[in-house]
């Protein structure tokens, strides 16, 4: 039988709200999820997990309480556990993030961005 | 102060074997790999654990023993653990591999293809 690849740009087209990520895979006990990002996100950390982005179209900053740093596509980032941050893009960021399956968006912090968790596109 | 993302391109520059992964980053107990592949890798499988195909650049197809599936830049696919899988590129291709750290590339199969493992670059 033919298998189907996930085609990024394919599951992209399939929403349009910001800060809300979509699963778009499972490894294990991980998922692969795509956003889309655009103006600040909140501070905050996830206390037991590392958390990977991976910026697909776009720009990203992301703030550290001691400095920051500035992805493009093609560029990854791993936010050691525990570390506060809070991502920002000045225009529509197109973004994948790799955690473990289980993980708000939001951390502990909470507030109107926590998105709903485990969405399926 | 200002951290450095870690850019693909950049990385790919630093090597041109084929079929041998690079470690460019990890996320708790996981790697993300980079790797150059061209022809025809190995049937082998990993007993332990899913694997995450992601092409960067180029065209990958992975066989399975039921079928196969075609993916270009853009396209990821979760081989499941345990899964029989056989990949091959007819043109150089610039592949993201994700799995736990300590996963070898030949998983149980072995020979001459099979590569030092943990080596960052």
């Amino acid at each position: 039988m033919t298998y189907k690849a996930i085609n990024f740009k394919d599951k992209f087209s399939k929403f349009s709200d910001h800060w809300s990520p979509r699963v778009i895979a499972e490894m294990n006990d991980y998922q692969f999820k795509l956003a889309k990002v655009e103006g600040e996100f909140v501070w905050h950390d996830h206390p037991d997990t590392d958390e990977v982005f991976i910026v697909i179209e776009g720009e990203l900053d992301i703030e550290f309480r001691d400095g920051a740093v500035s992805l493009t596509s093609g560029e990854l980032f791993v936010i050691p556990k525990g570390v506060e941050h809070k991502p920002r893009a000045i225009r529509e960021c197109k973004i994948m993030l790799v955690e473990p399956k289980g993980v708000v968006n939001t951390g502990d912090t909470g507030g109107e961005l926590t998105a709903v968790n485990d969405i399926w596109v």
